[in-house]
């Protein structure tokens, strides 16, 4: 079957956290259109089963294929990083994760071979951050943390805050004394806390958005498969968002992020998928 | 039908939060059995709509019918504001919810008719404590205030902590602005951070601790009903946890705060039913 490549690109999220990807998409690569689901009924995935998981995102995709998307990013790292390889074989257009995206731009910058990995309690609990370095370079040495505060912080609003800043110290002490040079931000919402942490772990330490290096992975990807769109080829509505739950605070939210304004998005009943 | 008044009696929560509710009932109802249900694979219920809480109580209810309770106790703030009038005309058992019995008690405390309440942004937001204070005493004014920080601050373990007096400070400093006499502790897992909220409100403020006020009313209902189980009756398996998702963490969790050895928590699939 040949696919689209006017059709949009589907980008899945357990939340709200996953506008930061779209946002680089949006930025990167304007000619595309989006389709953007997040999960808000079910969110956090971070404290979730590998089994549930895989579960949701199967539900997520099935959607996605019902509005015809010609790429699948998934967005939440969790999702990443338990669903990706099971679902990747299951379809047969191309399905990108940011854990991949983040890890390859990681491999390449580290000097000294000692990079950090901070997300939720599930993502560096699942270590696939460190299978997906050492696939690269076995030499790699990984050091995760969890920061389970950051993400209400974000939420909260709090980017610029001496409590931010102190919670910020606490996770991350750990980190400097292991002497990291490369921190994947590893959680959809922490570019959002990109200054705050830089701020604590200083200039010495380049700080990795898998975001910004996944927008620029689907673009290649696209590329490579004939499936770019046009550019300059505009439409009056080129992104759609839909969750699972509470359209209005996921409106008001993506509006105080994205270079857009969402004018419309649409609850859906996920679990029917 | 007759209810056996040697059958356990059903709690629920969104997840772990409501078991500081289940350890109420084993220090005030020594003799009762207990089945826990916490809803571990969807929680948060916060930030969820009505209709979505209702689906998932109503869901609940018929897991814990059919180990046969012989009353519930909704432990969890959202479910009780959402959910509880819902519920319980479908039921013939006694259905009691954290929220009522902690308001009959704060309008009877209350001597300058001011009443805060802290809670998640769903709690606060329905303004359940409001209706159910004012048909108490319509005199009475309702200061409330969301605390999302709360919760993951509990989580991390972060009881008595310097960050989470600041965060304290920083949501409760509108509360004292206002003069209340008497503060509601609107989410299960607030008891936990009673000391530090103490500490912030000063001795002027009356707390109230649902979770201890529904055990009491629990125990007047089963009387009035008589349905209480008879003192000093001992079983060797008294209680038992079951949760929607990740088994472990609950058990740690509940190991941390309740006066027993959590030795079983089984995994169930909430969806079905």
């Amino acid at each position: 079957m040949k696919i689209d490549r006017n059709a949009p690109v589907g980008v899945f999220d357990s939340g709200i956290g996953g506008l930061t990807v779209a946002r680089e998409i949006m930025r990167n690569l304007p000619s595309e259109k989006i389709v953007y689901f997040g999960d808000t009924a079910r969110v956090p995935y971070g404290s979730k089963s590998k089994e549930t998981i895989i579960r949701y995102s199967r539900q997520i995709i099935r959607f996605l294929l019902e509005q015809q998307v010609k790429a699948i990013v998934i967005a939440c790292n969790t999702a990443s990083a338990f669903a990706l390889d099971a679902v990747r074989d299951e379809l047969s257009i191309p399905v990108l994760g940011v854990i991949e995206s983040g890890a390859v731009v990681a491999a390449k910058e580290t000097k000294n071979k000692r990079v950090g990995v901070i997300g939720t309690i599930g993502t560096v609990g699942s270590g696939i951050h460190e299978s997906c370095l050492h696939r690269l370079d076995p030499e790699i040495t990984v050091i995760g943390k969890a920061c389970p505060l950051f993400v209400p912080l974000v939420e909260e609003g709090w980017l610029h805050d001496p409590v931010t800043t102190q919670v910020a110290e606490r996770y991350l002490d750990e980190l400097k004394e292991k002497e990291i040079d490369t921190l994947i931000l590893g959680c959809t919402h922490y570019p959002l806390l990109r200054s705050t942490i830089h701020e604590v772990m200083g200039d010495g330490v380049r700080l990795v958005n898998p975001a910004y290096e996944s927008a620029l992975e689907l673009r290649s990807v696209l590329k490579k498969e004939g499936l770019l769109r046009q550019e300059g080829q505009k439409e009056e509505f080129p992104y759609r968002f839909y969750v699972s739950d509470l359209a209005d605070k996921f409106k008001s939210f993506a509006n105080s992020i994205l270079p857009y304004n969402v004018e419309m998005t649409q609850k859906i009943d996920i679990e029917k998928y």
